[in-house]
């Protein structure tokens, strides 16, 4: 039993798990700092409170950002995509996203970067 | 088997069906495009070609973007998380990304936005 609102509940369309990935992106920078996982509890906590809140898939909890870390992430914009089934987080990001201490959690490891004209 | 370089291979966490999440942003606005999904060979071909091809979970089978929309993304950065869990794709979008024709699929569904000083 949760407080999602019914029009939200309706159009979301959650994973054998009744999970959907959330993207949280800085409102500021337009940086990606992480992707976490948002069952319907913790999207209404999120939509109510404006503090991010997820679904932690290893500790089975749900976990406010920043409780422990003192890295809270206030949110302004909660967007859903067009299938219904990923939430887009704009937030303000204190200090760092990511438990390693980076800005992000996709800054220390890049894979590949192609020069513009050397795409196939 | 595929060809993803065994060190990728290694540091990758897969969910249960062998898929790990990607999140498609601008490069050159940092606009969030869309949210795809890639197994092994979707990300080997991905980092080979530089065009960004991704598992279809509804369709079951690869899908290069843009192949029969025209809408190709042109892949500049490929970037994995702390966890190995998640993928980042920097890309160049041509036209749309969204199938609604759209520029991304996270422009049309505002469930809530916060005023700086709303929040709990």
């Amino acid at each position: 039993m949760t407080d999602l609102p019914p029009a939200v509940a309706e159009r979301l369309k959650r994973s054998a798990d009744g999970l959907v990935p959330a993207i949280v992106q800085e409102h500021s920078t337009g940086e990606v700092l992480m992707l976490a996982w948002l069952d319907d509890e913790a999207l209404a906590r999120t939509l109510e409170t404006g503090r991010a809140t997820y679904w932690s898939r290893s500790r089975k909890e749900y976990w406010v950002k920043g409780e422990t870390s003192g890295h809270h992430q206030r949110v302004r914009e909660v967007r859903l995509d067009c299938d219904g089934d990923t939430v887009l987080l704009k937030v303000d990001q204190e200090g760092a996203a990511c438990h390693t201490g980076r800005h992000t959690c996709f800054d220390a490891d890049l894979l590949k970067s192609f020069d513009e004209d050397a795409r196939t």
